[in-house]
């Protein structure tokens, strides 16, 4: 995403702490007290501009959502909605969703949800990629035995490197969609603001969601 | 495939034992002795017009070949190949390719190819597909546990339920591709008549390569 610099964004964060942290390790088991109720926790890693995020808070207001965005800049676009929004079931955190496990205890989350992650296309840099075995073994330590991830992209590349990587680690496919937008038996999705956008020029979105009872 | 009436199929297979079998039984755990040279036995479940198999048998001298397929009017067309070609590592079975542990030993096969199966879409036909459990369990006890079941189509339904089997089943996933003929690491595929022409016409080939070793 093209990012404008916003010098607003640091002061504007460090302002609102009722609705957004960028020290999350500071409330690591705790995360019920950020909400109106004590609800089932989803987090979803990498939220960009926040469509899905704010959308999933609204449809589903028996549970909690977290947002993770690493990009001050971007992390205030869905500070600016959440302030006009005040979404009850909804809190947001400007830091990198890459170490879940400083952030989250064990089995603290109900639910976690990938959205059109970087690539990382070339092999060398196979250990960043979300759904790589290093960061699916952080996903089952910090989701609850019968949480589930929901992972999506355009990527084809990095969907097939998902989909070993997944069926590698022993997790259980709960679902899968090779053309998300072409299954109508999927009737609870919702878009991010990037997926509108790639579904509209014709790209097949991918989908996989994905428990880990009983990996190994 | 529309299939022409062809009342000499009978005959003609019948004549030439030396080429093909409808009796497959008859030589389980002993079908070596159809080949020149004792070598890796490879077989494809439903083998159409046959351009797959006989392509493999040229390609691969050093591995034995069997192609399978059910109807008469459509084997022959692979038998005259045959009759002209002579492959010394090819050999046809006119017979219900699911039927195949009452055709082969255990460990008797090195590798199983499943090409453009019938996709079977309505939930009912399910068990059908040739990518079931119950199927599964058939490849895995005639195949040498380092075998693999190579599956390819075109059919997005199929392959996501196929993706979800081979999960839920515990096999391995040793190569996937969601668009073989734009994957140019995969450098070995030798196609179908039916992929030529549906590749052609701009349709993504699905691939999955597993195997069974380890799988519960």
């Amino acid at each position: 995403m093209r990012l404008r610099n916003k010098p607003r964004a640091v002061g504007e964060i460090a302002d609102n702490p009722q609705s957004i942290t960028t020290i999350p390790a500071d409330f690591k088991g705790k995360w019920q007290t950020k909400f109106a109720e004590t609800q089932p926790l989803n987090v979803e890693i990498g939220s960009g501009k926040g469509r899905f995020i704010i959308e999933m808070a609204k449809a589903y207001p028996k549970q909690n959502f977290i947002g993770i965005e690493l990009q001050p800049s971007v992390a205030i676009m869905i500070l600016e909605k959440q302030l006009l929004e005040k979404l009850p079931n909804l809190y947001l955190i400007q830091a990198n969703g890459e170490n879940l496990t400083d952030y989250f205890a064990t089995d603290e989350v109900a639910n976690l949800y990938l959205n059109f992650s970087d690539p990382w296309p070339k092999k060398r840099h196979a250990k960043r990629r979300l759904t790589h075995k290093i960061f699916l073994a952080m996903y089952e330590q910090v989701l609850q035995p019968e949480g589930k991830v929901t992972f999506k992209t355009d990527n084809r590349g990095l969907f097939e490197f998902s989909l070993m990587s997944f069926n590698a680690y022993g997790a259980q496919f709960e679902q899968l969609s090779l053309d998300l937008h072409n299954s109508p038996e999927i009737t609870d999705n919702i878009e991010t603001e990037y997926e509108q956008r790639f579904s509209q020029m014709g790209h097949p979105i991918y989908l996989a969601k994905i428990q880990f009872a009983g990996a190994k």
